[in-house]
């Protein structure tokens, strides 16, 4: 029952470890360099909320996060229900209690620079509800792939978005990051179910597929309908211009590194 | 919507507040003198649980506990989505997540006393989920008042057990309790409502007073079922004779601190 223990130990191991090392080339570890080494800051809240466009965008953005956060929990605690025995529930409520926790602070992180949080919050409902009403588990396993992939891309975008931050909002981003990995104990789950009926993989491949796309159709539609929000994810603060192809760039490296961990993961994409 | 610090503040005093004087006489500052001064300790857990007897019913009660907190966990998250508002829905996910780290403090006592913890919790599934199909809220309000009122009852029956428990399981018990309160904020938002609409009140109360007759009626069961746990539950580790009346006192104690209560809730019951 104490999966989550070692669990968040083998996730944390893993982002260097040998077993993950195919999975963590190219994009990811591209975009770690980025956000560790980074480029240079571009100044601290104080100095960057001073611009009203780079105020909105960083708002916009944790207002997109914590409701990612918050309907991740309602889903999660959802999806337990499907799990067969009260270990495995156990196992899916400890993430989504997790996912409470984050949203925790990006509710108070928008509290602290006097951004409401509900309606920061309101513009993603819909996209996000929409994902989630797209991508329900038909049963226990779709389940613990959606968590596992569901964690995975929701850190791969903290990662990428860090480095367009100023410093105080990218030590929260980052923070935030730092605490997943409790899904980590699907990975062995789901092996194993495919090595007792290989044609399971099938199913899950196509699923693992139909979330990524499912994701991306979403955050396309949210990048065409919040321009602040957009301008910051292509280019921080200084870059006014939209351009849509930095943006596909970023959800290409998004989408590459999960076509590697559903390798990682016995499945096929 | 940051209504969680101020609502454990407000529950917190509300033991010994003015406001809640009358809802806090009688069987509940009985109960939580018992508590307080406490019977004279029967010793620790090295020495108690020498008697198998003792170690299956603390094992049972343990059980008991955790697949409370992790139903009520499950329970909280799905009652989550009749919320009118992101706050509110916020406010209940926040319990939730409250008691599944409940649980997880229950279930890793479990481990430690080299009990499985999800043998131990079995027993419990099929009484505890009968409760929640049988109360499952048809809106909003229903969810908060079963909300503050399972927190409650779940507070008066920690506080009832704690007096007859091992040191180490009685302080474990007892901090696991001291994290309550988490549903103060239904207070302001029912009172409210029925400010808004009197007649709310009367289907309410009679909400009340089902949720009671429920939790009642499946504790009976467990009662009847788990003859260890009721030994425990009536006079410790040295009483055997199994006695419904002393039973009956301690439920008639936890019903009179709820009448109480849903009158402080503006409730007749």
């Amino acid at each position: 029952m104490d999966t989550h223990g070692d669990a968040a130990v083998t996730a944390a191991e893993g982002k260097a470890g040998p077993d993950e090392g195919t999975a963590q080339t190219g994009a990811t570890v591209e975009a770690a360099e980025t956000a560790g080494t980074g480029r240079e800051s571009i100044g601290d809240w104080a100095k960057c909320s001073a611009d009203p466009h780079y105020r909105d965008a960083v708002v916009d953005l944790l207002g997109a996060l914590a409701y990612g956060e918050l309907s991740a929990f309602e889903r999660l605690a959802e999806d337990a229900k499907l799990a067969p025995s009260l270990a495995d529930k156990a196992a899916l409520a400890e993430m989504a209690s997790a996912e409470f926790h984050h949203y925790r602070l990006l509710r108070d992180r928008l509290a602290a620079v006097d951004a409401d949080p509900e309606q920061s919050m309101r513009p993603f409902v819909e996209p996000l509800d929409s994902f989630h009403r797209m991508t329900a588990p038909a049963d226990w396993l779709e389940g613990l792939v959606k968590a596992f992939v569901g964690d995975a891309i929701a850190a791969d975008f903290y990662r990428e978005v860090a480095v367009r931050l100023d410093d105080d909002t990218r030590d929260l981003v980052l923070g935030v990051m730092a605490d997943t990995g409790h899904a980590q104990f699907a990975v062995a789950k789901v092996r194993s179910a495919i090595d007792r009926e290989p044609r399971v993989g099938g199913r899950l491949a196509l699923w693992g597929r139909r979330l990524m796309g499912e994701a991306l159709s979403q955050a396309q539609r949210v990048v065409a309908e919040r321009d602040a929000l957009s301008n910051l994810l292509i280019g921080g603060a200084e870059v006014r211009g939209f351009d849509l192809v930095e943006v596909g760039k970023m959800f290409n490296r998004i989408t590459e590194a999960h076509t590697k961990r559903m390798a990682a993961l016995g499945l096929a994409s």
